[in-house]
């Protein structure tokens, strides 16, 4: 029935010939952030050359404002300090914040490696980290190490300087257009735009760049992507703000999608609860809410004054709590709070992020809270505080907790903004993406936020960086050793 | 740089040049359960020619072993029976069960064309229902109803009298291989294998199918699919059942997929709480776990005999209990609870899936509990229900709750099933399937459970039927008006 010039062939994603590249090397990784920049150094230290494509004009990504908190379990810090950890409980820790939907064998790969690759960051990289081990939520044991100056600009500047101790350089404004791929499916390489400028979307010219092993991966999530995260959660509109940088948007990880690669977890998207709309991205407010404001203080309803919920409870759960409510809502603490917690708020302050109130009928008045309702529910939660029992919402009440009647009150609104996105392409132990047949496609590698399947449901703090590490290493090494 | 015969073309998924089509028609429907029978349906009315293609023997895929309830608000039923009901109640049931994760403007369809559909059910095609509304779990009122014989069949046949009298036909054992398009990426038709067997892979021969105007996928979900499944929710191995039928796979939302539809909400699966392993399928045993146990027994871990949750908690919350627990539980009622209930248990006693027990140690010894335990637990439970405070898990008892002190006690083993699968391509208002950058792939409509976005986290029972309809009729009509 058909004659014989029908051309059928079933490939997914756009196919290219390429006659003439523009440039080659044997690994191309795109992204420049902890994951990019780890491939990068494994791979050429595996012996490969290495080509780091960055689409902003300096590198370093998002990572580069990250807190640069990094969890590893069995380490030499916890062994001086008396705590008993091991990848097993890092393992099941993330299993359950997860929910259950991380992939076993990826966080097996992670806790396992945790400790590897933080003496690796020392030990190799040079990072500097502060002398303590933190305990974030969600961890059962202090497992959490801060960067120096707590940025991870710190971990960033060091991989920086490696990678120019290995030859290798980061080619910014190179923007990732699509793969291209041989008449076999292998990934072969990239279509770019060298020169990309996000302010003038008609800046740039195609670039050919040939991977003579494989690409790899690194594009970090798509926090920023208004369009693209709405339509995974439909909440989340440009009413929400992001933590992120403005360009951790989706572009290619929907080139990775429209090669077939196996979408996981993308309607998993982690909201941060302690932000504050008056202030842009991370910002200051959180040291004050989550640090001061959930622990020792209330969040109430700017409508009727009353508390929402129990202000301890998961990011998920305060978000969601918040979200519904449909506008900010106000997080409340007094000087004893900010005492006891052993934290400074001046930064806060100055910022006009954290309002600071003599009396509280001042804060009420200020926020257009009903203050006989306010009043009431702080005198409710004080009697809690005293009985030690919130029959309200439950709250387990911290050692330190204290009835709010030390003035001056602080006060700080809250509107959760955009963390992280646990969702991404499929990956295997090796690193490599897993189309949607449950097969590796040849020639591409992924590692770090633009990756599904390691933190499921829920990412726990200082788990990302991690992650990044480790598959960062493993998708650089193998990377390394395709066959030519 | 580049020579001239370098080919770039950045279109997603397979493009085919088809010379000859086997067969030609305005509309192709993908799929013949309620969706696809209604699009069907729908478009022809509208005057377009329409070929329905089925993979399976026979028509009706998984629809045909649903149990036909329906969902709908401000009916003339309710209006009867004084009960007062809305769209706008039913889209705030729809969103608070979904977690807010839904479509509004899809919800907002379902349930304001709801009344609709089922009139249209009714009136055209000819469906009989039981003469009762039921209320189902998250629903705020009672607006469910079920189809004559409770099943699902009862709908599926009056659609294919409707579809003969229309002068169509479902064609059989046509499988999807892929989609076809043309060079501006506009779906033109389907390549199928015509005479497909799964129980022979090698069978059937392929076949060119031309869509005039547009293709509908109306294939369903992907709860039997377990490759798919378990990259979205590592848990649901081959160790997990479903209560679907074996051939709810994933192979035409993978080819949509290919095409660069956007995936919505893949992760979000739902596992029914109520099933057994004791029996293939939905089975015979929720109608004692989900009706009976759930709210007069109680539900114990089988290793210490202890409660594992309130059993009243939603689907979610069970299942993922179960789970964590790693075996199947023990749902245990006695006579009395079977009597408050109303319910008959007969077939579940027929086909042992529930167990009768004269005494309580006897159960114990069957099911490997340890006595000493399950009596404990049994007589705190009672205290609860004698208090009307359940102190451990906060289970509101429902009216008739007595204390289980009536022999003979019944039990059942509890291991959830894969029931729903919420995600799927996204669609828009207008039933279009909507691609990575948010526009329409033209030529390409969807409408049911291999959509997602209606039901976000979670599915209400009783509204995929009325999705089904709603958005079949949306779809059939906007691919019958497409331009030639």
């Amino acid at each position: 029935m058909l004659s014989t010039d029908t051309v059928v062939d079933n490939m997914e994603g756009p196919k290219y010939q390429v006659e003439n590249w523009d440039e080659i090397a044997d690994v191309v990784v795109i992204g420049s952030g902890f994951a990019g920049l780890t491939a990068a150094i494994e791979a050429r230290n595996a012996g490969a050359s290495v080509i780091i494509l960055e689409k902003m004009k300096a590198p370093g990504g998002n990572s580069i404002i990250s807190d640069g908190g990094i969890a590893a379990a069995g380490t030499p810090m916890q062994e001086k300090e008396g705590i008993k950890d091991s990848p097993e409980l890092m393992y099941s820790d993330m299993l359950k914040a997860g929910l259950g939907l991380n992939y076993p064998e990826l966080v097996r790969e992670v806790a396992g490696k945790s400790n590897e690759v933080l003496q690796w960051s020392i030990d190799y990289l040079g990072v500097k980290y502060l002398d303590r081990v933190d305990q974030f939520g969600g961890h059962s044991v202090p497992r959490c190490y801060a960067a120096f100056k707590v940025s991870g600009s710190t971990i960033i500047k060091q991989q920086l300087i490696k990678v120019r101790e290995l030859g290798m350089e980061v080619k910014t404004q190179m923007y990732l257009q699509t793969f291209i791929r041989d008449s076999e499916g292998r990934v072969r390489g990239v279509l770019v735009c060298d020169g990309y400028d996000h302010k003038n979307k008609d800046s740039g010219s195609d670039k050919y760049i040939k991977a003579r092993k494989a690409v790899i991966l690194t594009t970090g999530g798509f926090g920023a992507d208004i369009a693209f995260r709405v339509a995974q959660d439909p909440r989340l509109t440009e009413k929400i703000d992001t933590t992120n940088k403005r360009f951790a948007t989706a572009e290619a990880l929907k080139e990775a999608l429209k090669l077939g690669a196996t979408p996981v977890h993308l309607s998993q998207i982690q909201l941060g609860p302690w932000a504050s709309p008056d202030e842009k991205g991370f910002g200051v407010g959180p040291a004050f809410s989550d640090y001061i404001v959930f622990l020792y203080g209330i969040v109430v309803d700017p409508i009727n004054g009353k508390r929402i919920v129990n202000e301890l409870a998961d990011r998920k759960i305060l978000s969601d709590t918040i979200l519904n409510i449909g506008q900010p809502c106000i997080g409340i603490a007094d000087k004893k709070a900010v005492e006891q917690s052993g934290w400074n708020i001046d930064r806060c302050l100055e910022k006009g992020v954290v309002k600071e109130f003599n009396q509280l009928e001042e804060l009420a008045s200020y926020y257009g809270l009903p203050y006989d309702a306010l009043k009431a529910t702080v005198e409710k939660y004080n009697n809690y505080v005293k009985n030690k029992l919130d029959e309200e919402f439950g709250k387990p009440f911290p050692p330190k907790t204290a009835p709010m009647t030390y003035p001056p009150y602080y006060g700080i609104r809250l509107w959760p903004k955009v963390h992280h996105t646990m969702g991404g392409v499929q990956i295997n132990v090796r690193g490599q993406v897993i189309d949607l047949n449950q097969n590796p496609i040849k020639g591409l590698y992924a590692a770090g936020e633009v990756t599904g399947g390691v933190h499921g449901a829920c990412r726990l703090g200082s788990c990302a960086i991690t992650d990044c590490l480790v598959f960062g290493r493993i998708s650089g090494r193998n990377a390394a050793a395709e066959e030519l």
